[in-house]
């Protein structure tokens, strides 16, 4: 990886989650013309919640791209309203996972076109086209991945039972990748992989977010057999996570909550790992790990922070 | 059936379509206990849309009788929202079948429930319940029955295809009840079309709403046994329905578009049929064709006008 040349790349790959990622993505977006940017998004924390096919992490991804996101509230659309969720609660129905009502059009469209026969990338690039982004958002599998969590206590739990409903409060044993054994990568994820100047795995949960994409045939072949171009961010600062479970559930895991354990869980795949000035004391221990280290400031308050990250990621002045 | 004696019928099961069922139930709940009355509703209108379950006679019925309904558009809830349709247009999604936002929950709620398992009935007798319902109301089946029709033009279309897209503007040439034939009439069906000391064919569309409970196994034989007892108000007053297709189907399908013409088509199951005062004259006709003739206002203008219409039909004081 080149950084400081003031050249960025021509044409990026990012492996995304939510939130941190759409921050970062957006971020590119003013760096580069988005219609270089491709992003492989992960599908593990997809759900069915009343009939209806939930893909949080693409959804977090497009709202944020195309400016519709609720910046405050850090999940869902701005301008929401919850019409459809306080008649659901009052019939006595299950509503901890709040569906807004402009967002549960997203879900109804998706679903209706699922059942009608279509993929979910070919229904995520209708989405896209309906949202106006030129980004393109590819799920990282049609088939489906579901990310599910043994409790230390006892029993295992979907994604979102653990997220939302439990609030990532309960420790976890072990986390697997339900169906990702026999899942194919979706049409464009390999290729993408492939053909990208540089790979960005974006600052999500290394575990529940990058992990599920990672777990597909041939992703973490793809991206091994080109380290020296995958530049991943650290979500990990000061030794916590700025948004969900990254830091406890690393912990619960075995691994370092530092930069030093993400580069150690990226070690295969990503060549330079981003970290926060925050670490900057850590650059060392993260080349000892045979990981490229890139400091500067991680955490995107502001969107033009973010594009400074991705002039960074994407090897430009820093 | 007896009828000016000042008794009522003490126990009464009613075959019920949408609205004008909705409203003569509506009446007999304030004529009798509301826990004495089970409806029997036409499901063969359900359809699923953005892969949900929607089952329009169940909930009009059930908005109707809790007094949630809409009364001036006729259809849905009093004090509904529209966010939902609204974003799904603004996606480009279909839109033509409305769905308010508060309506929304309930087809959520009924769709988690049945991909979980539960069955059509239980899961209206829930939904009754959270409404606070006394009447109890049965699907006439759990299995799928979709009444399609074929057109006069050529093709063949979904119920709610031509009854909201095409607004029943186009000419029928027949019209089937796929899945009739080997659909089970729900739990308590056919026990409450035994037990019931009256059975009240209401006055919904003869084809279209009561035609799929007729033609489930063992319903037809079921009233046909016990025909003095059964009695039909008829949805066709001075040659025209009040609302809906009716008599322009009963004429495309070669049935008189009069209250002889209802006569006829419920001679088999229908001992008696009430009839409009504005089409007394007529009433001899429909003695002719075997079935005992009650002349009263049948026009449920108002929820007073109702109650004295269930009180005829209950073979009480006219």
């Amino acid at each position: 990886m080149h950084t400081g040349t003031g050249s960025l790349a021509d044409v990026i790959t990012a492996l995304a989650g939510g939130v941190g990622a759409a921050r970062l993505l957006r971020g590119m977006i003013r760096a580069v013309p988005a219609d270089q940017v491709t992003a492989v998004v992960n599908t593990g924390d997809d759900t069915e919640l009343h009939g209806l096919h939930i893909s949080p992490d693409l959804d977090t991804v497009a709202y944020t791209l195309s400016g519709r996101s609720d910046e405050e509230r850090g999940w869902g659309l701005a301008g929401e309203s919850w019409a459809v969720m306080t008649a659901l609660e009052e019939l006595g129905g299950e509503a901890w996972f709040r569906l807004g009502d402009r967002d549960l059009a997203t879900h109804l469209l998706r679903t209706g076109r699922l059942r009608a026969g279509a993929t979910l990338s070919e229904v995520t690039a209708e989405l896209s086209a309906a949202l106006g982004l030129a980004v393109r958002l590819l799920p990282m599998s049609d088939d489906p991945v579901r990310t599910r969590l043994r409790l230390v206590e006892g029993g295992e739990v979907a994604f979102q039972d653990y997220f939302v409903r439990l609030r990532h409060e309960v420790a976890v044993a072990s986390v697997h990748f339900e169906g990702a054994g026999s899942a194919r990568p979706g049409p464009g994820v390999l290729e993408a992989l492939a053909g990208a100047d540089r790979v960005v795995i974006c600052p999500s949960n290394p575990i529940l977010s990058i992990g599920p994409i990672l777990a597909l045939p041939g992703v973490t072949e793809a991206l091994a057999a080109r380290r020296a171009d995958v530049v991943a961010v650290s979500p990990i600062v000061a030794g916590s996570a700025l948004k969900g479970p990254a830091d406890r559930l690393m912990g619960e895991l075995g691994l370092e909550v530092s930069v030093v354990g993400v580069a150690r869980a990226y070690a295969a795949v990503a060549g330079t790992l981003v970290i926060d000035e925050a670490d900057a004391d850590l650059a060392g221990q993260v080349e000892d790990v045979g990981t490229a280290c890139v400091v500067t400031e991680t955490v995107m308050s502001t969107p033009e922070r973010a594009t400074a990250l991705a002039r960074v990621v994407l090897g430009g002045d820093r």
